[in-house]
């Protein structure tokens, strides 16, 4: 029942773990479930894209010369020998003063060196005979083989986030499936006594376990994949034993702190490493992380608002350098100015939850780290740095939009 | 092979879209399958959460009155009956001069109205008698009954995103399953003879399939449920027959243009309704959307550049606004200096591909529809609106992010 004999910096904190983190092993994955992973591999075409010259309009396939001198006033001739479409290309030779029928996509046939548009053809009637009345020059209205990917391009890099696009084209230079970092995997040890299970009526002296569901979501969002098989008595052995995992990464929430019935920083000091316990900021500053064996294991409060906090400062930027994102908060910012005053001792962070009235920013909550409503009546936080004594009203702030 | 005898403003296009929009019904979801997902419902709290008063430290809980006057020279004499763990209450009656030893979380006996902290206890021995060396008054480290949620109070309203939080508190007042925005089914028909599903090798005249991988990526992240079961020929009774899909969406990409082998949109016409073709921008300028029975059609350019921007102006939009979503681009946006001009002629939108080098907006391409890669080596893009020239060097001009 005794409080930290310090508290560590949350710069300190972070450069701890910030040395544990590179990203986890790649594995291969199809094409089709690669959007948003993040490549572990450079990746250069060894094809050319488009493979063949085609036409990027619809009109006539032939050699340009046979246009030469072509205007309303002096039609040339022209004998069309058959089409070219998508797919079906033209398979004979184009000699002057003939063409092909092209459509847009279509491969240019041989002999074949630009396009020239319907609208400045005539026909006749429905023979094979048509007249150019304009000219056009070698190459006009043709794309030429490898004119969006060319053989031997890069065309990505290691360490990028998929995206649509970015499928589209891996899908045209044939490739099948990427190399990507793999997807941490996350066990949530979700402990205390007091909690009934989520989808739980709350009944007598028990709550619902809140932390559960809402780390879950947090894990998914930041690319892990939640192993949460059930909630674990604050029991020495179940604790101990659901540290054995099989997971990258270990998040227990509740029994942080320096109490008796604190058992998670014991264990994992006597079972790994307990690099960080205690941090100067406010809530969540009975959190702990360290190591066991190759995993890495967060203590996060039991208090739903100092579990939220703690997660986003360390567990979320873990899980996602280790699947190769970036450690940057996936949240939006933008600068607003300060309603009211947040005030704030120094030598400790602090976490205000805000909402945005008319563009201002609205202090809601600093303390209260068990009310988790505070967080969803909230639009976003400010965080007052710990050599800050706070932001006086009318301050421009920078503030983070929970999404 | 003729154009479009009139195109339709960007605008009026959209403003016959939105007219179609509204969210689909409803349907359950467990609460863990629920982030991100959109509440068709409101939800108020039938519960207080915390259902009782409880601890908001480690301390003894007690009478205040027990302790008025404590100082460390005129220490109190307490008599610890019995602990309150959180979840195994202290079930007795607590009375002047007692105390029960108390964890952060646990239930307040009954009468107890205050937390003495530890630090301000000091114990003889290993017995039971303790000395209270300072005062606490009435409501001292306690948390009351429902003060993160109280019975009757709104906890979300309809329309709301859920955020990991969200489902914390929902959670917590004992919500199992929420009701959401159903997720669109989209059915993507993608044509195009010369096309190769994704994951062949291109070869001779035939190119692999890019709009489809791009398009499914698309449509999860917007919210929608992808059915891609193969490639469509071009052919009028199999493009008929995808169109009469169970999907809520259907997105078809090629043959969209007004060409003798641009089946869809003749399709469309007679089969449903063709409500908007040809559109004034670049490119995507032969897109068409409409409906047939219950259902959105789209019918995209084949050309991968304008595929993804008539998705992104258009089917994108719309599938978000069924499931609940916001309409606006899921792309953040900053505002930078142009270091080249952006030319546009008036009457047409542009959408340009640009990348930031050094901060600056450089172009790199505005047209060349065909050139999927300009849109992975982009940033992302800008648009110019119809009723403008284009953009200076040195202009400030709104870059939407690609992610």
């Amino acid at each position: 029942m005794r409080g930290f004999a310090r508290r560590q910096s949350v710069e300190r904190a972070i450069a701890w773990l910030d040395a544990q983190l590179q990203p986890l092993d790649p594995e291969p994955v199809p094409l089709r479930m690669a959007a948003r992973r993040v490549l572990a591999e450079s990746i250069a075409s060894n094809v050319d894209v488009p493979g063949f010259d085609r036409a990027t309009m619809d009109g006539y396939a032939l050699a340009a010369e046979s246009t030469e001198g072509a205007t309303s006033y002096n039609r040339l001739p022209l004998t069309v020998i058959g089409d070219s479409l998508p797919g079906r290309p033209f398979p004979h030779h184009v000699g002057a003063g003939q063409a092909v029928r092209i459509m847009t996509g279509a491969p240019m046939p041989e002999g074949c060196d630009a396009v020239l548009p319907a609208e400045w053809v005539e026909s006749t009637e429905a023979t094979s005979n048509v007249f150019a009345v304009a000219a056009v020059s070698p190459g006009k209205h043709v794309g030429r083989r490898g004119e969006d990917v060319t053989r031997g391009t890069a065309v990505l890099s290691l360490g990028r986030r998929l995206r649509p696009q970015d499928l589209g084209v891996l899908s045209s230079i044939g490739v099948e499936q990427v190399h990507v970092y793999r997807r941490p995997r996350v066990r949530l040890v979700i402990t205390g006594n007091e909690l009934l299970p989520a989808g739980s009526r709350p009944h007598g002296h028990c709550i619902v376990d809140a932390n559960g569901p809402m780390l879950a979501a947090l894990v998914e969002r930041d690319g892990g994949l939640v192993d949460f098989p059930s909630l674990v008595p604050d029991e020495h052995d179940a604790i101990r034993d659901s540290l054995y995992t099989e997971a990258d990464v270990v998040i227990v929430s509740g029994g942080s702190s320096v109490g008796v019935e604190d058992l998670a920083p014991t264990l994992l000091a006597s079972h790994g490493e307990l690099a960080v316990h205690g941090i100067a900021m406010r809530p969540s500053s009975p959190t702990g992380f360290g190591r066991l064996e190759h995993r890495l294991v967060f203590l996060l409060p039991g208090n739903p608002v100092s579990c939220l906090c703690a997660y986003d400062f360390f567990a979320g930027r873990a899980i996602r350098a280790l699947g190769g994102l970036s450690k940057a908060w996936p949240y939006d910012s933008i600068i607003a100015k300060l309603g009211r005053k947040i005030s704030s001792p120094i030598g400790r962070l602090d976490y205000a939850r805000v909402r945005l009235v008319d563009g201002d920013v609205e202090p809601i909550a600093v303390g209260g780290a068990s009310i988790l409503s505070s967080t969803t009546r909230a639009d976003g936080f400010v965080i007052v740095p710990a050599d800050s004594e706070g932001f006086a009203p009318g301050s421009e702030v920078e503030v983070w939009l929970y999404a």
